[in-house]
């Protein structure tokens, strides 16, 4: 690591933050878009609205980024970790659309579960992108991401399991099939944030 | 960045130029693939040609990467570049092998707008790959590259939304998803493939 | 390249070593899984417990990263090479459980041959592991990897264009699709392994 000679610049710690935040409002709105079938296609328009303030701030940490002659860590890091904060929010937006594209219904239980699991690697995501200004206590965030990840994909199997049955058939399941694996992708991606501020850690430590 | 003592090797450029054009070269042979159905073996037979150059120029470029002393950008990225590019060449070569395995007749029109993204993108790609020399007015590639990405996700999603709509089976789903989805991932490689050109340029800036 | 000032840490290789023969044993007892279809809930848990030993040789791979000062080569190299034998015990121990939760009886010769594959994936990777510590006689390595990687390749299109011919109906093809996935993954995983060793291999250089 090289000295900084001069102060590294502190910009990127709340345009994480924001990104964080944003993933936090969309994974509530893809809640509420999985409960409540009527107000669908409002919900989805909303995630698409949300998905476009994620670019937004994508792009600010990318021009930031070009800007800044010392940055608190690697190039590479920030601009990992803001490209994978982006794809969280492209994999919830295609949850909910997909929904709508393969014009299913009432969603298995399971789903509801996953959105649940995703809301929560969201808050605790959100509340430890601040804490990458000291390097502090972060560990905590990503063994906690980590073990939502582990039920995620437990709960996945679950819902294959289900799928397989033989209470559905082919073409339901093709159609869950491709709402479920866009919210197994999204917990796969909190979990690959998750790495990008482990490997910023040990680089530091 | 460490100062060059030596000259930076130039020999990579006209490396990743070649790659390129190859894809443009595939591409169009893509695109007559989908509409000519008479020549299809034929057109296939072409493109496992095509890949064939294609994994020569990567292999090409790594030996020249294992022999270079000074290179002109980090090695990691010229690797990732060079795999990058393979990639896009095994999507393109694994769509047309799936239409012929899969035994697919004539496609949906969304799969030949699909085709000529990917023709648009090849083309961006291979005049841009020169301009790795001067680094310079790299930006409107990749630009356009993502813009052709998103294009091609909401092809994509307008193809799934037409495949769940009734006009087909759960078998011609399966069918018709295993070549959108190389169709997809290689309008996604491209995208790759642009964002290591960013990534080189954010650290050279 | 920095000089190293104290001796390299050397109890990465054992760990590395310990990862890798840990994949000849799961791919043993998955080629067993294929075969002996009323031993398969017992096989099941077995890959189970093999995944949760690998767990545990990727986490103390990342404690010793994490109180290492100075490592044999890039910290993001042993973290990527550690996270990607990983990821070759989850696709097999999916495959396994895959099998089990659709309810597949026997399987299609295909998959015996992919596991088979897999077997001498794993073998090659448990005896180039321990090279890493001179970096010597890598090449044959990756490049039997590779090749492993190529005829899996064409194995899943073969599966594949089987799976299509008209013998089996969407929903069997969908059940065995998602085995034959998992199957291709891990052998591409096995090719990221490689990768890794061969980038390690070309920074060292």
């Amino acid at each position: 690591m090289p000295f900084s000679l001069t102060p590294k610049d502190s910009s990127f710690y709340p345009l994480f933050t924001a990104s964080a935040q944003n993933l936090v409002a969309a994974t509530d709105v893809l809640s509420e878009f999985i409960h409540d079938h009527a107000r669908r296609p409002e919900l989805a328009e909303q995630l698409r609205e949300l998905e476009h303030v994620g670019d937004q701030s994508t792009h600010a940490i990318f021009r930031q980024l070009n800007s800044s002659f010392v940055t608190p860590f690697d190039r590479e890091d920030i601009y990992k970790l803001a490209s994978d904060l982006d794809d969280v929010m492209d994999f919830v937006e295609a949850a909910a659309d997909l929904v709508i594209l393969t014009g299913l219904g009432t969603l298995p239980a399971e789903m509801s579960q996953q959105t649940a699991l995703l809301q929560r690697a969201a808050q605790t995501t959100a509340e430890a992108m601040p804490r990458l200004r000291t390097m502090k206590d972060l560990s905590s965030y990503w063994i906690e991401v980590n073990r939502i990840e582990n039920e995620a994909d437990r709960l996945y199997r679950r819902l294959l399991s289900r799928l397989y049955s033989g209470e559905f058939d082919a073409l339901e399941i093709l159609k869950l099939k491709e709402v479920a694996d866009q919210l197994e992708e999204a917990a796969d991606a909190f979990e690959h944030v998750a790495n990008v501020v482990e490997t910023i850690t040990v680089k530091e430590s």
